[in-house]
């Protein structure tokens, strides 16, 4: 299949660092040229890719230190990759729906011949300002929304959605197996919570269960310095709870650590307070053989196998109750359920045939157009 | 001609109180409606004139307080009106080039089939952040600059451009004369200078000329309370100077006593120490029989005809010099001077000749795409 994956400008492909919407196009791009396809990956030239590559500027924008609400350059990336489909012969073309700036889509995808689906990795709203308001242009672009082709990635983010997208199906997000070895037999008793510290991802509910439990707790993640709510909120309703010995918070990581810490590790805490549309880092632990207690919300219902891969559970009690059950789990079928459901391969297959629908649905709606001028 | 006009959706047209460019879009409109043209005014429904309105929302964008940087809605308001332009039957469609987010005018707008003319109404660069930081984005959208024919405001705006703009033409901005009444017999003695507090705009060197020539002046204007830099020039090299006697200031002025002000003034002083594109002003004042002497820089020495209307110098001496010889300008001819230059009637006129030219290329070029394929 001939692919073209058109990537927002603003992260470099793969990330350095944080950039989750990056790391899965990164992943799907790689698969999809291992299983024999044709792909090229419209990037800003820092991107490492076995695609094809093409460049409208040469570094990605967060790079050079634009702000996320200049929206010029990065509407001038998708316009410039979109002439470049119109005036090739794509199968297929992917668009990815990450933040503000990528909400030109809409418009500009809508006319497209070429078949196109996006990928909505992000949530609703994503018209708002550097200062935090929130304006009405998304209800705006719905316009445009029956023409254009919608993945979840989750049935939860799916069903979550307010806004009347043209969902056509629901593929969830792939991690490369190769980073993540296979499970060791040797493990330390600390269980992890790790993610931004923001209330809604409740690491001040994994200190409460780790307590009542009376087992060690390794927290790990970032402290968003810009968000002043973050930092009061770490200073406020964590840092007075770590001990250093039962629980302990070792900073932000990288992809090295965070494998060191999670394949040593005897279970991953996710004490989520929202609706997460997906949540990548329950998929990391259970890939390195770590076991997830997780609150049943989002998407973790469909991510945790309850009493295979983990335990799903509804209230704080419930969490707790389940902390010495998690021996039972076997962290050989933990891993493989991840392969099996969540590896870059399946994520890959899974978006091939999304195409195959879109391009047989495109195919449909021309001849229905034939049809009606004849 | 069935013209479509496309303004910018942040102002009113036509403006409350600041908007030159609105103010310049209202005045043509009116001036093409009465000169027996089918016009479409594309803008937001707060919109007053007596063109067929088509607005896509009720409010401008300022008026709702969204920020000059968040450019969704302004995006969708353009799309949507060009949208309308391809479906319909325009034999011209005129944008307006006034802020950052009308820079999309250029990839969308170079594929029209309608002719279609944009005028430049502020200069480059459009990239900026509201922190200041200019990005690249206006050199990457020249890829589509020799698709969009291009009118300055002035021979000076066309000529400082460093942009490699397709300009087609020069069409001067107009006011409306009828509110502007006759040059009054009786005057006071008073110079004015009007405009932003902002050290181009010259008026610390308005006070040096005023008080070298020993004649009373009085300023008016807005300070920028957002623009630190502003303040601080105001307060530190502007207000220790106001003695209320010979130098007032009598704060900002709208429309109504702009006319009382300038009306009865016995000149007007334009020491500005930047190329300005235009100066409104300038013509305001003389419409209003009263003299102008200004720096010979930007657009000055187009809008002033030396010894006629004013008188064009090249420094402060010589500015100070003009004072006494003001009495030798007939002021009834300054006006006519105006009306015959610059009114809104004869920019309607203009911009008339403009579409026909624009219509004459896109017709020629059409045809040889045409030769070229058979």
């Amino acid at each position: 299949m001939r692919i073209a994956q058109i990537a927002p400008p603003w992260i470099t492909i793969p990330p350095k660092n944080y950039g989750g919407t990056e790391s899965v196009i990164s992943n799907l791009v790689e698969e999809l040229v291992a299983q024999g396809h044709d792909v090229t990956l419209f990037a800003p030239g820092d991107a490492k890719t076995s695609a094809r590559l093409v460049s409208f500027f040469p570094t990605s924008l967060l790079e050079e230190k634009v702000e996320w609400s200049m929206h010029l350059k990065a509407f001038y990336h998708l316009q410039k990759a979109l002439e470049q489909v119109r005036a090739d012969q794509f199968d297929i073309v992917h668009t990815h729906l990450s933040s503000s700036a990528d909400m030109y889509i809409f418009p500009l995808a809508a006319s497209l011949c070429t078949p196109h689906v996006t990928t909505l990795h992000s949530h609703f709203p994503f018209d708002h300002s550097p200062g935090g308001r929130v304006g009405d242009s998304d209800r705006y672009y719905m316009d445009w929304a029956p023409f254009v082709p919608i993945v979840a990635i989750s049935e939860s983010a799916r069903t979550q959605e307010k806004m009347p997208l043209h969902f056509v199906d629901v593929v969830y997000n792939g991690i490369e197996m190769r980073q993540y070895p296979p499970p060791r037999k040797k493990r330390g008793d600390y269980l992890v919570w790790l993610g931004r510290f923001v209330p809604e991802k409740g690491p001040h509910l994994a200190i409460e269960a780790a307590k009542r439990a009376q087992v060690p707790l390794v927290l790990a993640g970032t402290i968003d310095r810009y968000m002043k709510a973050s930092v009061d909120y770490f200073h406020e309703q964590i840092k007075p709870l770590i001990d250093n010995e039962q629980i302990k918070y070792i900073g932000p990581v990288n992809t090295k650590r965070k494998v060191h810490l999670l394949s040593r590790a005897h279970g991953f805490l996710n004490p989520i307070e929202w609706e997460e549309p997906f949540g990548i880092v329950m998929i990391e632990a259970m890939a390195l053989g770590c076991p997830t207690i997780s609150f049943a919300r989002g998407a973790a219902p469909e991510i945790v196998a309850h009493g295979k891969t983990g335990f799903l559970v509804q209230n704080l009690d419930e969490m707790v109750q389940s902390i010495p059950k998690i021996e039972e789990i076997d962290r050989e079928e933990t891993r493989l359920y991840v392969e099996r459901n969540f590896s870059a391969q399946v994520m890959a297959e899974k978006y091939t045939k999304v195409y195959e629908k879109v391009i047989a649905m495109n195919k449909k709606a021309s001849e229905q157009q034939r049809r009606k001028i004849s």
